[in-house]
């Protein structure tokens, strides 16, 4: 794509002048109007060293409002903090929020072609890191945000002329690093390194622009033009639904709710001989993964008052409160509202060695954001296929995911409800919009069925915790935390 | 994408004849719904040999309009004559008109997959087969069709199963080939063969869907719940308009219409001579390239009065008649109108040792459809990429193709106009409408000037014919086919 990269004919100076005038001040129109329909846009600047990035990037924004754009300026290599997360993480958190432009000042090109440059990366994985990649910016598509890739392209000659001006000057001697002058050299290796990419990402919903950037005004105005032309397809494009994708991993079978016996029951004297025996073993595992470098996410769902925190509360009593967090998840922030519905899960997760705890989780998109209108039909059908590739980005750099579904039955409930209500301690915890959601049971059931039928992959599987008796529901979470644990401890022992 | 298939749960029998019968209710007003949105609907059925797909296919038709709908069963090996044109054109010359459905039973997958397995592509022209059907379906999609992928899928021993029981039935029989028994043997190769195929080919624009075909019923009813929710979305989809994809082949430079000398000249005399002579040097290379089974595309495009009738005479009165045909193109037919724009010419491609002649081409899309607002914006702004890559195409197969601007300016035009006009026997060459596209020249010429800049591929770059001398350009149009013709049998000599 790159070798063969056909350059449009540069217009004259002056006429770069007055087209660049009248782009800036579209474009600063577009961000008002990119603003009123909610649009996050998030643009990203890759290419050659000392190609010119930051000079087009000033001219680009020099008309616009800074309180609605900003920078993310991320180092082309992870620190050794953010390796403990996964590869697209410190990108995640980036991500803008809705009506706001986020410019990415180099995004997670460099982690593919840097690391294929420097061997660090077999086919295996070089394919692993394109498909999250074509993943995440169409689940970003997909849920509303407008994706501008450019890529800044110069001849080889070009670079070193640029890169011996820089060191030239005393006073800008400093910004030419090492990398730019291997880059260079090996200006022939990189070529195919950046147009395979280019070509391996290149997709309808989220195309690539390569900028000629022999001139820098040229340059500026060949990146204005596009980004206002995609900011007028995404506004008309608003309320587009997307295809379903069909799921491509493995599934686990599961059975409906309605066929769990839920008679298993545990004797108090069991109960506390277990609970005893199960704590030391976490305590051990815990330090283990924190050793072995392995991170863990466990995610709670369930009926209201089915046990979800009596159940956290006694794996949490287990492991070394340095070393774990829990999340209660309630209705998102408007912060949290404006941005890709996985951005808050993203935010939260727990970097290698450390347990994150969600008291819910992101499967509210099926359950109630799907039964209460919070998201469109098409939003929470497509969310089973994104929600198991987002699992699969944790599991695939070896991350533990452990889901739990808290099951009673409606009696259950019930006799728990009157329960809260009528204790004075327990009635913070009962609230109208809990009889309120036990109207619509049946409607949930079907829902949750439907949901454990469709995220239970082989590598994220739903455990089904039976908890008309605690005790035994409790004791089941912990074993079952205890073996994957142990298991994942396993190869590096 | 295939070994990994997560089946969803099978539903009772009585379960999936109630929504069966649901669905194809469905279905039903769904073809009315289609219809009326003038959405053409290309529905693809793939899979393994014995998986069911025409069982299918009788049911998921059963409540349709057979006046809107048809069926393709095209073979999974090409002819010998259709070998002889590019390997999508066979599927292109069969692509729904808006508002009907058209069933590919087996489509371009087989030409992949099963040339893959007999060893008969290499890596190279694997991709390229992959790269040119990711291209067709995303231009039929930005061109408004919905396509709808299925791939029906069995294990080794239903396939096995099957085959047996047809074979051992002498009604049935005859439909066990031996290709499907050596699927059957090599199954592991074909479900990697498969798999790999279905990942490089699973777009968001048109993904896949993998039918578990185990059981008759439970597929039918799987393809036409992803049906209808195709078209749900493909209606509520209607008016979206595409991101432009940058052009991603060679360019060559090209001047400005208004940089170009019209004062070339040929005298009567110089004219005679050279054109006997390039007569039968046309002549002996017409032969050649019917032997060597090159086929060659002219396209002709120019101002009112140019010149072109002229120039492709000459042309074609030196070809073989046997050989060659001159296609006139005029506004498109309503059955023309209703396809993809491109449609009517893959129609008419010449297949290989032929001629094909066009008087003004598919470039209408980006002068008269551009201009008198018969596309959208994006139409004509997304079609210098699209013809690109038609004529890529053509020439990645072997074709010639040579496109021509004849140039005149203003005042010729006005001269040979009034010529027409005074002269009883030109007059039927003058009409209203010329007279109203002169006095559009100015938006014209910017027009054409983006054209030949955007279009001018170092594969099929525009040749400009400087035309104020018509003798000069109908010589210089012989002389550049005759090198093109030349060069192009070299390799074979």
């Amino acid at each position: 794509m790159l070798r063969n990269f056909a350059k449009a004919p540069k217009p004259e100076k002056q006429e770069i002048k007055r087209r660049m005038n009248a782009e800036q001040a579209k474009l600063a129109a577009n961000q008002m109007r990119i603003k009123d329909a909610k649009v996050p846009v998030m643009v990203i600047f890759e290419g050659w060293g000392a190609a010119g990035k930051g000079t087009v990037l000033a001219k680009v924004i020099k008309d616009l409002d800074p309180r609605f754009f900003s920078v993310a300026t991320l180092d082309e290599k992870p620190t050794k903090e953010e390796r403990r997360r996964p590869f697209l993480w410190r990108y995640m958190v980036e991500i803008p929020e809705e009506g706001q432009f986020k410019f990415f000042d180099t995004c997670w090109l460099e982690e593919v072609v840097g690391c294929a440059f420097r061997n660090e990366l077999n086919d295996r994985e070089y394919d692993s890191r394109i498909d999250s990649i074509n993943t995440i910016e169409r689940q970003l598509v997909d849920n509303g945000y407008l994706v501008m890739k450019f890529f800044f392209h110069i001849s080889k000659e070009e670079q070193r002329k640029r890169l011996d001006a820089l060191s030239a000057n005393p006073n800008t001697s400093w910004r030419v690093k090492k990398d730019d002058r291997e880059q260079n050299e090996h200006y022939e290796r990189y070529l195919d390194l950046y147009g395979r990419y280019l070509r391996d990402t290149n997709r309808s919903s989220a195309p690539w622009y390569i900028i000629d950037s022999q001139d820098r005004g040229w340059a500026t105005l060949q990146v204005l033009e596009f980004l206002n032309t995609g900011i007028d397809i995404a506004i008309r494009n608003r309320g587009f639904s997307s295809h379903l994708m069909q799921n491509v991993f493995p599934l686990a079978q599961v059975p409906d709710l309605a066929d769990i016996p839920l008679d298993k029951k545990l004797e108090p004297e069991e109960y506390k001989a277990e609970l005893k025996r199960l704590r030391l073993k976490l305590r051990m595992l815990h330090n283990e993964i924190y050793h072995w470098k392995i991170p863990v996410i466990c995610a709670f769902e369930g009926w209201d008052a089915a046990g979800k925190g009596g159940a956290i509360k006694r794996i949490a009593a287990s492991l070394d409160p340095r070393g774990y967090h829990v999340y209660p998840i309630a209705s998102p922030e408007p912060h949290e509202k404006a941005r890709h519905y996985l951005w808050r899960f993203w935010n939260r997760l727990p970097k290698t060695g450390h347990v994150a705890i969600f008291d819910r989780t992101w499967y509210g998109r099926v359950m109630v954001e799907r039964l209460e209108g919070f998201c469109s039909e098409n939003d929470w059908m497509r969310a089973y296929n994104e929600i198991n590739e987002f699992e699969h980005e944790l599991v695939e750099p070896g991350a533990v995911v452990l889901k739990y579904w808290v099951q009673i039955d409606k009696d259950t409930q019930l006799a728990r409800f009157t329960d809260r209500q009528n204790t004075p301690e327990k009635q913070w915890k009962i609230t109208e919009e809990d009889w309120r959601n036990r109207e619509k049971w049946d409607l949930y059931e079907a829902a949750i069925n439907e949901m454990i039928h469709k995220t239970s992959t082989t590598f994220a599987p739903w455990h089904i915790l039976e908890s008309n008796d605690k005790y035994y529901a409790r004791i089941k979470a912990m074993r079952i935390m205890v073996e994957a644990l142990d298991k994942a401890c396993e190869p590096y022992r």
